[in-house]
């Protein structure tokens, strides 16, 4: 640069700016992410599988009672509930917290080394901010290529530099200042990161995007239910589920978000979703009362390069009862009936527990797992649950279970290879169901065409308790054992080849069970609100973590990490 | 906190965490503002009055040649244009960059303390963020009690923690997802942070906000233009207004945003802000072509606790022009004609240099100070322009002086009390203005009813060169001198008591005059782009600072700042 310097009589010589040394960072590339190095974390339940188990054998089933508090950091949250699956890569924890702040610790002690707050507008469609059907969480990050995502809360999708923290890249992904709100954590696949939207109880169009993971460039973008045919459908499967659909589906957005479950199978290359519930929740308000509404309430298999549907499995035909399928997929190599299937898991909110091929969408078995009063089973024939007669409710209501929180909710289920076994946490609900005859959309509200009225009849009893942890044999079948839980909602669940599965209550108790038997071996009480455990190993030890807490007045929200004999001082509020 | 420690046999006593010792820092307040340690560079302009005045004089005519750079710090700025004053609060400098990032750097060494990012969605209406007509710039932060505030360009304001940079609270000041944005920095009256916005040539209806500074609640919102009448006048003055327009005016908003000049009388508790043009630019497509259009292009005095308009001037009534009076507006207490008056001065865009009594409204001057061939002269008599015959344009065109870009814009001048002069960054410009018979509006576009057709006639000669920088005498309404610019981009001016004026052109040189003279005493290239320096004292030091640099790939957008005898190196590229 030429310099008009009067006063200066000397030209200084250029000096050469280093940035600060960086130590050498292993590369988080689609390679790495589908080896999935156990004493990483890379991906949303760990890879992209999502089957939210380690290898990791350090911590096992006789020697876990030696688990104690390696570190715990104080994520100076905001009020709500953590719902943050954290990720570890190169000694670094990434997290999310609550109205999306997104961190990242040194996973060996602790100590912050960036947080950015994107400052959402809270409030919600009244101050142009994100309206949430069910709290500002957020359930997690992505890496990949030297870069965290995080989807926020009023929609956008922002890459940070993972070592500073510094915004590389940004996108809208929905509409703003109203109905989409974003709470899931965005998967990597084929160098895309995906991520879908919220919003279905004000009235939104579910879908997924691709972004190009280094530009951001938009790759493609599914929608999962048909718009207004009179604008032009965007692709074949949407004029084919137009033919599902009855009147003004349109006018409410119809629904089917994808809020949670992603997996990615990069041998079949296809990228599955799972779909939400319908927008409003009474049919007869969509749809006139009538058609599947495909693809409601859907397990989506899509090609990842081009988010095609290649095949569909719709839990809920016709959804009337929020019954969502967004619930946590696995994907897992198993034999059933002696034969090695390339199989998909799912227990979505209606109560069943499903096994489909995962590369032709075949239903392999579904079986109830919670307390299930609107279908009596699924008919193997045909795929579809055989409702019970009183399910299609009217004006009058009816009680059924689950309700609108669903035997099965965000908090992760797990699979273990080593023992066979699923790993679910449940609950049971019930809510009285009535098709609301005085409904009016309003813009920024609960739009659900369901509820009001006067008497109601008393609710049939539930199950005590109210929650579960579940031990499930998906070749077999059957149930093997099951942990009760006092409250309903209870942390996700992780487990490891060290025979044990770590998940915690809803009042903040952290423990670890024998993955075979479900005897309890260890627990500590943390702080309530707990998300889903992870585990990692650095230096050779190994470390499980989990998110745990209120924020705001009401106490910490907290990143606890523990270790074998590690002694760190308990945190006080 | 109870725990069910099953492992810990011993509970551990409780930790006392203490947070990193904070050094004790003055409070910056109301009585703080207004005293304006001119040690410190606390708010907008230095001081309630947005003088751009210090009190400092270690550096003078008699030395400035001495002047060396202390230290630039790369902000590692987004690519656009630096406009931003920074701030100065107990040895820390408090800026904003591209895209509305904020930071603060140390004072002494330029060293990062924090940097915050926003993240704003970039690609306009089409992506959801917002459209901007003149680039993603923000004019600087506030400070009051521990907090920064930064309008956000997608109408957000953010109170950051000062020493954290973390969110403290934010608002949604405008509606989101288009047209509104935000460019202006904050001002601070009474315990609340007042804001504007920009968008008129979208097509939006211009106000200001005053938020309780602690909390972020809106204390009172004054818009500058009437909205639909049919749903009612905000108050007595906008129904004043709406007898000044015609038609439907609130189709496209009708314009009149707030989004640079704001200053504050502490004793009259007044509080002076200036409206721009009107949306479209044309009145003929606004109002049907009649009408002064209130509150255009005016400056308004508002009660500084109610936002209640107290008294309007209209420097442009019914503006056809683009002819904001949002530039800045600087209050001063001089003898005019003998006589003591409590004035403000403004030079809006339309080439006339106004001092009004700033208590009554009253038009003391108003004198041509750049190139200006619409109107002949300011009618002392009625305070109104006499506009050429040609001015109040058709379809057939006609070329005026000065251009939408003004005869003066966001880079501010200044006042010195010792001179007795203000110093005016100015430029020469012209268009061509004709109505477009096929205006029609477009969401997210340019929507000016200006412009199109075919032939029009040469340009006639404008003065050379383009910029300048002028040294005006309010009370005698004498220009003394005139430092010519060979571009009109240039940065904004600030002067001390040492008699020196500092300023910089469009390509970068940052310079000091003779506040007196005007004589170059000193000069530096530095980058493009430069915004407008302050100055302030640290360990009986006094320091320089300007922000400069075109960011993103172009080079880098620093913050520059000099102290006598100083030798930092050059930073190179």
């Amino acid at each position: 640069m030429k310099r008009l310097a009067l006063t200066l009589a000397v030209l200084l010589p250029p000096l050469l700016v280093h940035g600060p040394l960086s130590a050498q960072r292993s590369v988080v590339d689609d390679a790495a992410l589908r080896e999935a190095d156990p004493r990483e974390w890379l991906s949303h339940g760990r890879d992209p599988a999502e089957t939210y188990y380690s290898p990791l054998d350090q911590i096992d089933a006789t020697n876990v009672d030696r688990l104690g508090l390696a570190w715990s950091w104080d994520i100076e949250s905001y009020q709500g509930r953590l719902e943050a699956t954290p990720l570890v890569s190169d000694g670094v924890l990434y997290g999310t917290g609550i109205w999306s702040v997104v961190f990242a610790v040194d996973a060996r002690t602790g100590e912050e080394i960036w947080k950015w707050d994107p400052a959402i507008v809270q409030g919600g469609r009244a101050n142009s901010g994100p309206s949430v059907c069910c709290g500002p969480v957020n359930r997690g990050p992505a890496l990949y290529d030297g870069k965290v995502y995080a989807g926020l809360l009023d929609g956008r999708l922002v890459a940070l530099d993972a070592e500073t923290g510094n915004v590389v890249w940004v996108q809208q992904t929905t509409p703003v200042g109203g109905e989409y709100s974003v709470t899931m954590a965005p998967r990597i696949a084929n160098g895309n990161v995906i991520i879908g939207n919220s919003g279905a109880e004000f009235g939104v169009r579910g879908y997924v995007t691709a972004y190009d993971a280094e530009t951001g460039e938009e790759a493609w973008r599914t929608y999962t239910v048909p718009g207004n045919p009179a604008l032009g459908f965007e692709s074949p499967a949407m004029e084919f589920a137009a033919q599902t659909w009855q009147g003004n589906w349109w006018d409410l957005g119809g629904g089917g978000t994808v809020w949670d479950g992603m997996a990615f199978d990069p041998d079949a290359n296809l990228f599955y979703i799972g779909t939400g519930n319908g927008a409003p929740w009474s049919r007869e308000h969509r749809s006139d009362g009538v058609g599947d509404n495909l693809y409601l309430s859907s397990i989506l298999a899509l090609d990842a390069d081009s988010g095609e549907i290649v095949w569909y499995y719709q839990t809920t035909p016709g959804d009337d009862w929020d019954y969502t399928a967004v619930q946590n997929i696995i994907l897992a190599d198993i034999a059933i009936d002696g034969q090695e299937r390339q199989v998909l898991m799912q227990a979505p909110k209606n109560g069943f527990f499903y096994v489909l091929d995962r590369i032709t969408g075949e239903l392999l078995s579904a079986e109830a797992f919670g307390h299930v009063t609107w279908a009596y089973e699924v008919d193997m024939e045909t795929g579809r649950p055989i409702e019970v007669p009183e399910a299609r409710y009217d004006p009058t209501g009816v009680w059924l279970s689950p309700g609108p929180r669903g035997a099965h909710n965000w908090n992760p289920m797990s699979w273990n290879p080593d023992t066979g076994l699923v790993y679910l946490p449940g609950q049971h609900n019930q809510s009285f169901y009535r098709v609301n005859t005085e409904f009016e959309p309003v813009p920024g509200r609960f739009n659900l065409g369901t509820g009001g009225g006067g008497d109601r009849p008393n609710p049939p009893e539930l199950p005590e308790p109210r929650g579960f942890l579940a031990a499930i044999d998906p070749v077999t079948r059957q149930e093997l054992w099951r942990i009760p839980h006092a409250g309903s909602r209870n942390g996700g669940t992780m487990t490891t080849a060290g025979n044990l599965v770590f998940s915690a209550t809803e009042e903040g108790v952290f423990y670890a069970l024998d993955a075979t038997t479900g005897e309890r071996l260890w627990e500590m009480e943390l702080a309530p609100g707990p998300a889903t455990p992870i585990t990692y190993e650095l230096d050779g030890r190994q470390y499980v973590t989990i998110l745990s807490g209120p924020g705001g007045d009401q106490g910490a929200g907290r990143v606890w990490t523990f270790a074998l004999d590690a002694d760190a001082p308990f945190p006080e509020e």
